[in-house]
This record gives structure tokens, C-alpha cells and sequence, in this order.
């Protein structure tokens, strides 16, 4: 396996992710962690594999391997089920934890079970949380990818207009852009948290479709084709003075962007329009506002009472269901912490990377709104979605 | 929400497949069923939503909705969250249960655990082993919809020539049918149970690529592009005398079918010939020696003896590395029971579908072998992934 943080070129990168997950090891007062989730396992090992990752407080990582997984690289370790990690321990050196991380907002339940059987007497503590904390803010190397995602994920969207051709279905539309999404080196499967995030390579939302609500926990909704998946484009011809959403997957690397942007088909209201450049308006003083401290639940509030003053409010973040959020952080998973909701009393903090996506449902004629990718400096919000804003008239 | 099984001329479609599931939960012995993951949700209500199902043994079921998720069909109730459903239940006479099946084979750790919370003095169960068994076998209502994806996936093969230009890449190949697929109806995300199920829209796999092993649960590896997605087509192009084999995604309405066929580059060696025609006379041997009955394990030991009788045994499921099955049940999941692998004891039953898959994979030359989704019938297997199964030479 390709396991890229074990390289010796990247083994400083692999220290600044271990130390911020030990940080918050410490703060859970836990001494080790055992890892399993595929998202958790490229975070620290640059590479999906098949097995588990030790994580000590204050020893080296142990990488155990199961087969047709391999690696010779210093750390790793052969087993061929999770039951012979602690003899391995064992023969290292490696004390057994008094206390354990396990993933228990990622890991199904059976799987968490039988891990702690692998240490019967410690007291074990959620490693989700632990890890989701750490993965919130990005390493210099993170952030080199996110902003390699951006530009992909800008030219993909500067070639959207290409895709269309007059009495299309939201469908086509969105079937044409995922092929030029992937011809420009986009890997398709979107990696989320949770079971609620089913989805394929994102969403194309035309007109009174972004008003119907979905069980999922994307910021908009959408029928869907089917009732297997009520999410998205719902088949239907894209019809003159609709808005059109696009907020397509932006995953190129291992890590994504997420980036919305709004066609129109002929052109649109003139609510429509203020809404669209109400949200504009939102980004460029949220951009401002947004800095290491920034409580997060301030940022959201701000934006609702920037849609209040512009007497949008009623259509904010959806018309006939609202979502609570305004943006979530980003990385490995589109749905990474923090979520930027008014009950998030938690501060931003440097090098976390955010999308803040002020979105509006105007009745009849859709979803209109943008969404950037930010990282978040000194000077405030760093944009890695940088492409024009505008509605594009189809 | 569109949930179908609800609406009345389904209704005795749920009954069908509530009977399958009391029948589960009789033998695993526990009274009740409470259902959130997303499958389940479907196959007992025909529709995803946001909430749960609760299964007496003896009476009605009740469906709780959780807002955006909204039916007024009879026997569905809003909740806020999970922690109503008590209440609920005591509204409507409903007991208490003495013993609850929780889906610990598919919900995370920490939603299992809030769930328990629910019903502190019962006994919980697994309830991910009674609704896999349930669902392993089809109804005919079920059937129908396989048939239909069946049918439309071996449309989209029929097209896949078409795909094609000289000197492409495997993942330029596998793009252009994708589009295929998705302009077809292919819902394109593809559900899967667990973890270790990761994939884009299937796979491509051509030459050696085939024999890299993967972490996934795949009958096949491949590379992929990619450290955080190692799986499938590697973006390497596609050389003269290679094999190339296409697993792409088959499922159109919330069911699935899964199918393999072969295209060449030129022609490729006598052994892979031989190797491929192999895997033809194992599926037409086990399409009449599989029945109701048969046991499964037998099923993978007879076609492990031809592929021995044919001198090919070093490449059948793999060469550097091997897998331990030549097949799976198939239907809103890709991975359902049963496992096809020796030491598999149970019986086929009457209407499972499985997908049956004796692959070959020849040094240099890359994958050979077909692939058929398969209902157990009395007369034996009925193919319905029917289209040419030869190697064909792009």
C-alpha cells in the first residue's frame, strides 16, 4: 500500500498531525487511541488501508496491517485480525492503555465492541471527536491540497456553460458536468460522515426543485429521481426564468473544496437577483469579519441579520424548510467540523477551512446564493473557490 | 416523503416483507425491531427518510418521522428526535419491549448506544443479521425491479464499444461509461454495506492494474489514482494484448444487478482465452447445479474443482493475491447475503439473487471472467444480466 506519510519526505508532516491529535488526546485524558475509519486512516497515514492505527500519547504510532494490505515501511506490523494487536503490543513493549479512543461516531457498533474487547479493562472515550478537532484546522501541506482542489474545481465551473444545450433536464445537465468533473481528475466518490450524507458527486438543484425538502444533511435538498435517493436533480426540463444551483464535488486529491455557483435559463426575478447579491454581499463581509477567535455562532447569527436587514429573511437558507447552518468545515470529509450554526459558542481557529454557503429559496424560481471554500488567517477569510460570482445567464 | 410500501396498493408488499422479517426475529427471539439505516429504511418503507421504524413481532409498525421527513400516511407519527419515541409508543398501546433488535452490523456506535437509551430495561439483539436474512431473499415485486436494472445495465454493455478510442487511459474509459450509465438511469451512487466498500461507479480494471491488490472488500483491486480512494482503474492507458474488465455500476431503482463482461485490446494470450472460457463453463455448470437446497459452500468448492480441472487454479480469484469468494447476494446493497465462499454452510434459498463471478487473473494479461446476477429458481439459476458474454475485442 501506499502509506505516504510513512515516506521519511513526509514523516514531519505526519508529526504536526500527531501532535494536534494528541492535544486533544489530552484534553479527553486519554493515553491512546485505536483507529479504523477509512477517513481517520488516510489522515494519518496518507493512504486508505485495510487495519488499524495505535496511537499512543507518548510513544510512536503503530500501523497494523491486514492483508491484502502491506507495508514495509518502520511502524507497520502484519496481523491478520484486530485480536492479535495487543500480542504485538505486547512484544514491543507497548503498554496496555488505562483509557482508549475508539470511533464511536464513525465505526459501527459491532466493530466498536470488538475492539474493546481487544482491552477489557480499560475505560474506553469517543476518538471521533478527538480526531474531528484535529482535522479541523489544516497543515501547511492540507491547506496545498485544498487549494489545488480550488483551482480544479474553478476551471471545472468555468466549463459549466459548455454542458448545457436548451430543454435539458437538471439530470443532463448535472450527468455532463460530473463527466467533465471527472475528466479533470476528480475522483467521484464523496467522502461524508455519517449515514445521512448519501449522494452522487453532488447536486444540480433547477428551479421549485431546491424548495423540496430531503432527508439528508446537505444545506439544500431536493426530490431526487428516485425514492432510494430523495436528493438532488429531479429529472425535470429546466425550465426559462429558473435558477439553476450547481454544487458539485470538488474531491481531487484526497481532500475537496466545496463550491456553489448559480445559472440561470433566461433570466430571473428581480427577488431572486437581490437575494444572489445579498449573499455576495454576506461572503465579502463575512470575509472580513471571520478571524482566529471569531466565535462561530456570531458568524452565523451576523449573516441571518444581514438577510433580515435586506428583508430577505424568509427565504434564507430555505423557504419552506430552513437548515440551521451557514457553512461547515472541510478536508478529507465535506462534512468536517466546525459546523457554523448560532448555538456554536466554539471560536474559529487559525488554518481552519470552512465552506459558507448564504443560500436563498425564492419561490418558482429556485435556490440562488454562493458558496466558497475558505481557509482561515490572520487577515480573515482566505477564499480557495475563487471564480466569478455572478448568476450566469445559460 | 415518498414512501411507497406505505401507499395502499403496496401495502401487501410490506406484508410480504414484514413476514420475512418477524420470521428472523422469531428465530433470533427478540420481539421487536427498530430500524434507522438507510437500506432498511428503504426495504420497509420504499422510500428513504429521516427516522426510524419500529417492528413489533405482533402488531402494526410504526414509522417516526423526523422533520424535514413528513408523511400523513397511516401509521406514520412525527418525532422530533429519537427520544419521543417512547412516548409515542405509550400513546398507542404499544408495550415496552422486552427484548429490542438494533442494527449492529450498520449504525454507528454512538447512535446504537442513544438508542439503547431509549429502552433501558430491554434485552437488545442484532437486528443487522435478521433484516440481512430477510432481505436475501427477493419478493416478486423486488424481482421485477432487478430484472429492470438487469435489463438496462446490459443495455448500457451493449454500448460500450462505443466508449472506446485507441490509446485512451482506463479511467478515460471508465468516464465515458459512466455517462453512459448515468444517461441510462444509473442512480450512480452505489450503496454498500460497511467501511470497506469505497468506490466510484464501479470499475474498470485493465492489465496488470488488475492484480494490485486493494484494501476494499472487492472481488477485484486495481490502484486507482489516488492514495485516499486505492481502488480500480489507475489512469494508466490501455496496451495492446491487455484484458479489460468492466464491473461497472448496475443499479437504476434503489435495486441493483451486478455484471462483468471482458473487452481486449487486440487479442490477448491463449491462457487468457482458456481462462476466460473457463469462467463461462463454471457459471453454465452452476446455473444448474445451484437450487434451492443446494448448500453454498458447495457452490464455491465446485467451481474452485473446475478451475483446478483446468489447470488454472494459480489465477481463479486472483493471482498475487486471492480472494475467498466467487460471488454475493445482490439487491438494494451490491454486498447481501449470502457470501458465496466454501466455508459458507447454509442453503440457497428459493428467490435470493446473487451475482456469481469465477475471475481470472493472468500475469501481464490483466482480468478475465464474467459476471451474472442470478435468481434462485427450482430449475436452477435465471440469468438477469443476459448479454454476449465472449471477450470482446475493442
Amino acid at each position: 500500500m501506499n502509506l505516504t506519510l510513512l515516506h521519511s519526505e513526509f514523516r514531519s508532516e505526519l508529526d504536526l498531525r500527531l501532535e494536534k491529535v494528541r492535544y486533544y488526546m489530552d484534553i479527553a485524558g486519554t493515553d491512546a487511541l485505536l483507529v479504523g475509519y477509512p477517513s481517520n486512516l488516510y489522515y494519518l497515514a496518507g493512504g486508505v488501508f485495510r487495519g488499524y492505527i495505535y496511537v499512543p500519547i507518548d510513544r510512536e504510532p503503530l500501523f497494523f496491517l491486514i492483508p491484502p494490505s502491506e507495508c514495509d515501511e518502520p511502524g507497520c506490523h502484519p496481523v491478520r485480525k484486530p485480536e492479535q494487536i495487543p500480542g504485538v503490543m505486547k512484544d514491543l513493549g507497548y503498554p496496555v492503555p488505562t483509557s482508549l479512543g475508539l470511533e464511536f461516531g464513525d465505526l459501527i457498533y459491532s466493530e466498536v465492541e470488538r475492539l474493546k474487547a481487544l482491552f477489557p479493562d480499560a475505560r474506553f472515550v469517543d476518538g471521533t471527536n478527538i480526531l474531528r478537532h484535529a482535522r479541523s484546522t489544516k497543515t501547511p501541506h492540507e491547506l496545498k491540497l485544498m487549494r489545488e482542489d480550488g483551482l480544479r474545481q474553478a476551471t471545472v465551473y468555468s466549463q459549466i456553460k459548455h454542458c448545457y444545450k436548451e430543454d435539458m433536464t437538471d439530470l443532463e445537465f448535472q450527468i455532463e458536468i460530473e463527466r467533465v468533473l471527472r475528466r479533470t481528475g476528480c475522483l467521484g466518490f464523496l467522502r461524508a460522515a455519517g449515514s445521512r450524507m448519501e449522494i452522487n458527486m453532488g447536486s444540480v438543484l433547477a428551479g421549485p426543485n431546491a424548495d423540496v425538502p430531503s432527508p439528508y444533511d446537505f444545506s439544500m435538498g431536493g426530490a431526487g429521481t428516485d425514492p432510494s435517493l430523495p436528493v438532488g436533480a429531479s429529472g425535470e426540463i429546466m425550465n426559462y426564468g429558473t435558477a439553476v444551483m450547481v454544487d458539485m464535488n470538488g474531491g481531487f486529491n484526497g481532500y475537496q473544496t466545496d463550491m456553489t455557483r448559480v445559472w440561470t435559463v433566461g433570466d430571473v426575478s428581480d427577488l431572486a437577483h437581490r437575494a444572489h447579491d445579498c449573499s455576495i454581499a454576506i461572503l465579502r463581509d463575512l470575509e472580513k469579519f471571520s478571524k482566529p477567535g471569531t466565535l462561530i455562532g456570531d458568524i452565523y447569527e451576523r449573516a441571518a441579520q444581514l438577510s433580515e436587514d435586506a428583508g430577505l429573511r424568509e427565504y434564507f437558507m430555505g423557504h419552506r424548510h430552513k437548515v440551521s447552518f451557514i457553512g461547515h468545515g472541510i478536508g478529507i470529509e465535506i462534512n468536517e467540523l466546525p459546523v457554523i450554526m448560532g448555538r456554536n459558542k466554539e471560536p474559529l481557529l487559525k488554518n481552519m477551512t470552512v465552506a459558507i454557503e448564504p443560500k436563498f429559496v425564492i419561490p418558482e424560481v429556485g435556490a440562488v446564493g454562493v458558496e466558497n471554500t475558505y481557509v482561515v488567517t490572520d487577515a480573515g477569510l482566505d477564499n480557495l473557490t475563487v471564480w466569478s460570482e455572478e448568476l450566469h445567464q445559460l
